[in-house]
């Protein structure tokens, strides 16, 4: 195992012991890939790696086992197509001595049929997800996960960057959506969502790039992210083909006021709460608190999601070295839809905006 | 809701009083597209479509609302990101009469957490997956599911043969998967899954397509699947880059009498476990009975893998419209491995074939 994921399960271990988790168990999800860097082939063969302070060992379908063999030396014990996961299960858990009513911290990302597996063979076990485990971690980015997610959204604001200077009357948002992808694909970087909505579409903040054309005098907006280095990029741009109408400018001011005031806000110590509110409370004093739905952010890592969420009311603490997006956005049925997006790492003075791509209203046409 | 999804509705009700299941809970996943039609955005914000007897009815994050709303007229109960699940789902539940100890069905692919935010709600509730539900239903293809397969296949097919055609001393395996991507863009399908192994590689029936280059005198293995008209398509395809050897094409012809042994033996009525010795003995008689570690096929509809399995000792009866794979192989270690897969409909005189290449070794150089 190379030294990365060795401290990462050392740190694990001891994140266990501080939250007396006597089980983790593991599905084919990015928990597994940030915790031992294997992508096992995910299908509806369970696949758990469980581990304990003193063992940790692979349930893994027989099918797989060469391939995943070359990259870890965690043990495995295998199990054929023909016989089914129970016996093997059963024989990993037979050299995991548990506690009478054990505390396991599933994988909540992962299949519910690999949690009621691993819990029929567990009767009083208390679970628990990840939250306070693996979750936790992932929580604060390590150097190797910065570098990443920088060269990830430098693609991105040359893909972004591209879209908006290849705007032409008549293009569908698929012909925009196809500028993002072959911009990824020349840059060795692939798709991980793009979202282009023209006009009335950027109303619906998880609107699909669809059949809709350009013209004159239309909204637009951009939400996209490239996976580059293993890590995904997630930033939203908007702009107006042809001359914004004062409506839009003013919108535009509003949003881009709420996502000055997030950034201005978040530092560590600061609860995700009041960097919501930081943002929020802009939109609500212009007048626009309703049109806000969603929250002002979510954690980014491996996952495009992931914790800690900038959300209304949390009290969760912010620390140095989580990663999060700061997304307000003021959404008008049948107009348009304006959402600005930077991904940032909090660092002990503030946030550090990894996109280099100013936030200005992109004017084309 | 247009007619199908009326009709899968009705037909997963009968299912539900034939198995005493009162409540079927669906994520965003494959049982949903197939029920509904619907594909709704899936992250970590849980998704749930109850469904009782008397009732149906989503819980829905407000983000999503919108943009989901255009496609069904399923009732919502939306949350929103300050709010939590909590009260929504609440409010639900409470517009569904169930009794002390109601049976569920969970949908098995759905993350844990939405599984155990719902029973968290149902204290004494006996929990199955959907095998008894809506697993039961899709096992059964309809006309439009068979005409989608059909026309899958057939880019598939094309695809194959610009692969195998395209075949150069020196280029990487990731250059044959290029050519097999953009086929599938060319014809309006998008890439489900590429595996292309050269030489040794073909003996890891999960190797992931890489950048070991192709010699004279090498073996090709080519298992790929697009995604078109919603389902895909999967088949494997074999062959010698050179003049094959004595070895490879003894071993070729052995699989090829798998595979024709177990088309020979499905019919309705049959077990799959039937299907499974069919081939299996075949080649176990000729000597290689240990390297042919999977099952000889699964199941395929809008999931690549679905039921029924076709596995040893499985008693399960195989029906006329089932979908599944034949796919027996032999993989011999530091050697090359020999995989011919098709994908068959069950008709009630045995399996139609969908793909209409011929499964003789390609050989090319």
């Amino acid at each position: 195992m190379s030294a990365i994921y060795q401290t990462r399960l050392t740190k694990l271990r001891a994140k266990m012991r501080e939250t007396e988790t006597d089980l983790v168990a593991v599905g084919p999800t990015s928990h597994l890939a940030w915790l031992t860097g294997l992508d096992p082939h995910g299908d509806e063969r369970p696949v758990l790696l469980l581990i304990s302070q003193e063992h940790a060992e692979f349930l893994m379908p027989a099918l797989n086992a060469d391939s995943v063999r070359q990259h870890t030396d965690i043990p495995f014990t295998t199990w054929a197509d023909a016989n089914g996961p129970h016996a093997a299960l059963d024989e990993i858990l037979s050299r995991i001595p548990l506690p009478e009513n054990p505390r396991v911290a599933l994988d909540e990302m992962m299949r519910s049929d690999f949690s009621f597996l691993l819990l029929g063979k567990l009767p009083g076990a208390q679970h628990v997800f990840q939250h306070g485990a693996i979750g936790a971690l992932r929580k604060i980015k390590d150097a190797s996960e910065h570098a990443a997610l920088k060269a990830t959204h430098q693609v991105n604001d040359i893909a972004l960057t591209a879209a908006f200077d290849g705007l032409r009357e008549g293009m569908t948002e698929r012909d925009v959506a196809d500028v993002i992808a072959a911009t990824y694909a020349s840059h060795g970087a692939r798709v991980e969502f793009i979202n282009v909505a023209f006009g009335p579409n950027g109303a619906f903040p998880h609107h699909h790039t669809g059949d809709t054309r350009l013209t004159r005098e239309m909204a637009v907006q951009i939400d996209c992210g490239c996976r580059h280095m293993g890590y995904p990029a997630d930033n939203t741009r908007c702009g107006w083909f042809g001359t914004p109408s004062v409506e839009y400018t003013k919108i535009f001011d509003i949003v881009e006021r709420a996502v000055a005031a997030a950034l201005a806000t978040a530092q560590p110590g600061v609860t995700s709460g009041a960097v919501d509110a930081a943002a929020r409370d802009v939109i609500i004093d212009a007048g626009y608190g309703d049109t806000f739905v969603s929250r002002t952010g979510h954690g980014l890592g491996l996952d495009l999601h992931e914790k800690p969420d900038i959300v209304s009311g949390s009290d969760v603490v912010l620390e140095a070295g989580n990663v999060f997006s700061i997304e307000p956005g003021i959404y008008l049925l049948d107009q348009f839809g304006i959402r600005l997006e930077e991904i940032v790492i909090l660092r002990d003075d503030g946030p550090e905006v990894y996109s280099d791509l100013p936030r200005d209203m992109f004017v084309r046409g």
